[in-house]
């Protein structure tokens, strides 16, 4: 889809993120990333526009590196990875370096832990006072699953890779955030592949500059057929955008002999 | 995992990759990305160091300046999405601005295009021929699925977004690539968290230089549980840090009384 083409005074709500997800397994293709995508639907749903996501090794300076370009290019970063006890886990001091802070033993992260711990019975070895490190200064997020908590630092609000706890986290963390005016969308699904509509929806998007529709091509192994997406910030242009997109949809109807249209579901 | 710490003659056969996933669905969250995985996991098999992954937006300035970040870091970059038929496929736009060529409708595209619809009675129309726009001079990436090429240029190989399509292209690409000394890996279950063997484990690594350990944290709603990941370009390298994790595992089982061991699987 072109960038969005809102009126001004809505260009002025938009709130706009970034993903930055930390790890070698994901790089490497042993992990599927499931994080990337459920935060996306999340973010979309509260009127954020995530705008980038980067996937970097659990490098120093690659991390670094990606984490301060994003922090100063967009209202919020979310990052996943890295803030467990092992020696890969180094995103805190990654994360400290980039703010140029120091990464400490957070002192009420240092006691929630170490009571957790104790209650267990299990030792708060060195390896799990690690998970206690982060920028000086930083806030928590909560984590209802394990405990040791993310962090959050300027606009960088970084959480577990582990999904379960990275959803955990995110859910205590999207209630903090500014929000924007929420995209409204409509998806209209299209017999029709891409080539079919190409031409004659390229029409209905210029005749329609507050929307933005994008169209997704589906191939069932036999043939492809088309989800048209019609999104804005505005009910009245969706309406109109997505009922133009209807009657085109229908004008191709028109011009084809279908032999067995049930077929087409 | 650190930096991996080879000795200076492996470096020299490193082969590094980036993935550019193109298209405002996947920042939506509508659509859930397959193919970065899906690569990853083909590129690590084949000796290729993946090094990074971005997703951007339909919008030419964020193509244009992810990829050419990404094509002077790395020795190739893989690109899928947005080389459609419709409005919101700028791809051939972008990466041909990014290289400073003219996008033209290539001649051998427009004949293969043109002789397949022709076979299937379908009108080539103007939306289609969209499908043969690529950068002056790039080759083909063949599109056993849905006839449409993807294209090469430079060090930059553009595929299409839809997962079967860009799956059979990636088949026709990897055996065109140089490939560097295969990353052999060990993966070694633990029944124990990262937070019991976090400190031995830094200890491992740090006896065995040459290979990069990685731990990645399970958790099954209950407990955690890790695996533990030894990777090395050198077999033997691999096998001695195999071992001491082996041994790290065995020195821990025999400090606990476990009721149940057979409960761990």
């Amino acid at each position: 889809m072109p960038e969005e083409t809102n009126s001004q005074s809505l260009q002025s709500s938009l709130v706009t993120a970034a993903i930055l997800a930390i790890g070698d397994e994901l790089l490497s293709g042993r992990t599927k990333d499931k994080n990337i995508g459920h935060l996306a639907e999340l973010l979309t749903l509260a009127g954020i526009d995530l705008k980038e996501v980067r996937i970097v090794s659990d490098e120093e300076q690659a991390i670094i590196e990606a984490l301060n370009t994003l922090r100063s290019r967009y209202d919020y970063v979310f990052t996943s990875g890295g803030i467990g006890p092992t020696h890969d886990d180094i995103t805190a001091d990654a994360v400290s370096k980039a703010f140029g802070v120091a990464c400490v033993h957070d002192p009420d992260a240092m006691q929630l832990l170490g009571e957790m711990y104790k209650r267990r019975e299990m030792e708060f070895t060195e390896a799990r006072q690690r998970m206690a490190r982060m920028p000086e200064g930083s806030r928590h997020i909560p984590n209802p699953v394990s405990t040791a908590p993310g962090f959050i630092i300027g606009n960088v609000y970084v959480m577990a890779g582990v999904p379960q706890v990275f959803q955990a986290m995110v859910d205590n963390v999207l209630p903090l955030l500014r929000t924007g005016a929420k995209m409204l969308s409509r998806a209209l699904p299209c017999p029709y592949g891409e080539g079919d509509i190409g031409t004659l929806l390229a029409g209905v998007q210029k005749a329609h500059p507050q929307t933005s529709i994008g169209s997704y091509p589906k191939y069932d192994g036999q043939r492809f057929s088309t989800e048209i997406v019609v999104r804005a910030r505005d009910q009245q242009a969706l309406d109109a955008a997505a009922e133009a997109v209807i009657d085109m949809i229908a004008a191709i109807d028109a011009t084809r002999v279908q032999p067995n249209p049930t077929a087409e579901a």
